[in-house]
């Protein structure tokens, strides 16, 4: 996780940046009056997975900010050169040192005043030896009735996890897409 | 449509960055030697339409680069502030001039080259009364028949449409996942 800073200079030339809608456009950016480069800041995607083994569910217990000690499905920025399963996969790795078989895209969720759209993908854990990065501090099972609904780090898993359980109680894994703000 | 340029100058401080891995990191990124900011560069979303109107399909021939003078479905950059939904909505009455229900999530395309992940929401066409933006030559319906399959801009279109004709004759839409690289 990171946090982005306003832009102040510009990425090409270093001149101080102006903030005005540029021709052509209708929104204020970044524009440098020196090399009029524009500078775009859009949106990221973070994507994880939903490991599951036998009836439960492996959740990551958070070592760095934001939300640190509480509970996470593995997740993370997406990088360049990977897709947004690729990314999923690797983030499981990295935070709870997991392998998994990926069973499929599981929820799509717009989270508006964070600039950040959410995948997550259901997945089948391999084994249960779990071997967490410096990001967090434990990687557990937890059945459903184990799950630690008010020490969840963010909305985004709290859905993905309600929505599973109630799919599984189905009998039936589709994709769920939400808005949250 | 937009291109990004290397980055070279902070954009916090405007010192010249260095190319380095951080600490606590595995990836290359521009760092600014004087405060430090680490610059992250990740994948952008594209967030379009595949707009409907009895057995026809709305493209939009490109009037800017890349692909000038091809054909498209309505799509571009997902803005700050807005869901992967809305930006779809957007882009439609920007290119296209053209009012839609959307009717569900589509595609989801991972061109990984480009650093981008596509988006395609299936939409129902209000009325055939449109207006194209400066970025659209002409706006116009397509039976299957007419698809012009060889001026087509980008392959995640052609994707979306092929699906969309298998799809609607079997008689069912589901949600459609694939990898570009």
């Amino acid at each position: 996780m990171f946090f982005s800073r306003r832009i102040e200079h510009c990425q090409v030339c270093g001149t101080r940046v102006e903030y005005r809608i540029p021709a052509d456009d209708n929104r204020e950016r970044a524009v440098c009056p020196a090399c009029q480069h524009i500078h775009y800041v859009n949106p990221l995607n973070v994507v994880g997975t939903l490991p599951i083994w036998e009836d439960k569910v492996l959740l990551c217990k958070r070592n760095i900010e934001p939300r640190k000690g509480l509970w996470t499905l593995p997740a993370g920025f997406m990088e360049l050169g990977e897709t947004t399963e690729e990314g999923a996969v690797r983030e499981t790795d990295e935070e709870a040192g997991a392998r998994i078989q990926v069973l499929g895209l599981y929820s799509v969720l717009n989270v508006v005043t964070a600039g950040q759209v959410h995948f997550f993908y259901r997945a089948k854990l391999l084994d249960t030896d779990f071997n967490p990065g410096p990001e967090t501090m434990e990687a557990r099972l937890f059945t459903q009735a184990e799950i630690p609904w008010d020490e969840l780090a963010f909305r985004t898993v709290r859905m993905t996890l309600q929505n599973y359980f109630d799919d599984r109680r189905e009998g039936q894994f589709g994709i769920h897409c939400a808005d949250i703000r």
